[in-house]
């Protein structure tokens, strides 16, 4: 994210904040995963292939979280490289995008409106993934987050400022409420790395 | 500001996201400036007194940037504590406001509509003030960064999740586009506090 916490402009176009280091860091990190996953806004704004890019590893398997079924056909994360696609969807998805899509991906319904994500990473589980990489945006990280599903938030600062009321950032959505309190992280790891640092956090155990 | 880039929820109700360590970093550093600034929109969500509160130094002049004389005649900043306070208006400002404030604040008046900040700077310096340091809010700060007026930015970075895509954030006002570039800051010091993280950042000079 930028100095400023945003992870793209108020346009929704991305912008490069980390340097080659960090691309590195995260690309080995998706050797470490069973599974990468992102939010249906994330292939819409920015079609990413979600590919390890080095080849130093198979590609984990690619998630994406679309309760609606949105994911356009022609996306490069059907598309670009080997390996299994999985795209998460509610019972809300129109059925002809579902049949359209599973053509491409295996698809797995959960949820009434919108995805289940706790039932979605269950069943997930159960097919033998256990460790799931999430690239944002900041609409998927909030339903995570406030559902206690995060272990850990890795987040590379950058010296860039953004700036903006309404740009993306880390973790979008409601936002919690003073009244409900709300989630603590541990900090674990400080490391700069190019002309930013990493921080790691760490879910407090409640 | 919280993990994610949040400087109080999207009720804009504060959240204590620092330690006793870093709220006395702060306090000192209030002492090693000529002036504190805010924004009115944090003076009339929070209503900080800005004072120093080890009473280690005299008050620095505070300073409120308050394009249309909002500031309430009731303000803590206007009222607790010793030492000179400024309001910086635009010509926009009521008249009447402007004068029921004068009674407890040096008004400047700099800009049409909006509060002309570099002329609002080059007033304060011509008065002395070398050093001011910037408490928010988002709005304030992402107008001085346009303008180019900001030479660091501190930020303490707590364990605390705020969220929303509504949420105040450290910037905030229209935000940058990928048209017209991003203001670039070096990362000069990496420090952790308490259970967070100081980071200071410096504008790379163009």
């Amino acid at each position: 994210m930028s100095v400023d916490g945003k992870i793209s402009t108020y346009e929704r176009v991305q912008v490069r904040i980390s340097g080659d280091e960090d691309f590195r860091r995260v690309d080995e990190l998706k050797c470490n995963v069973d599974a990468i996953m992102v939010g249906v806004g994330t292939i819409l704004a920015d079609d990413p292939s979600l590919t390890v890019k080095s080849g130093r590893c198979k590609n984990p398997v690619r998630v994406v979280a679309d309760s609606r079924a949105r994911t356009p056909l022609d996306a490069q994360i059907l598309h670009k490289g080997e390996g299994k696609r999985v795209i998460l969807v509610s019972e809300n998805a129109p059925l002809e995008r579902i049949n359209a899509l599973s053509e491409y991906a295996e698809i797995i319904i959960a949820g009434s409106t919108r995805v289940d994500l706790r039932a979605g990473l269950r069943e997930l589980k159960r097919q033998g993934i256990d460790r799931v990489m999430v690239e944002g945006g900041g609409t998927l990280n909030w339903s995570l987050i406030k559902e206690g599903l995060v272990d850990e938030i890795h987040t590379y600062i950058g010296g860039v400022v953004i700036g903006g009321r309404n740009a993306p950032t880390l973790v979008d959505g409601d936002g919690f409420s003073k009244n409900e309190g709300f989630p603590i992280f541990d900090l674990i790891d400080v490391r700069r790395i190019g002309d930013g640092v990493l921080l790691r956090w760490r879910a407090k155990k409640v």
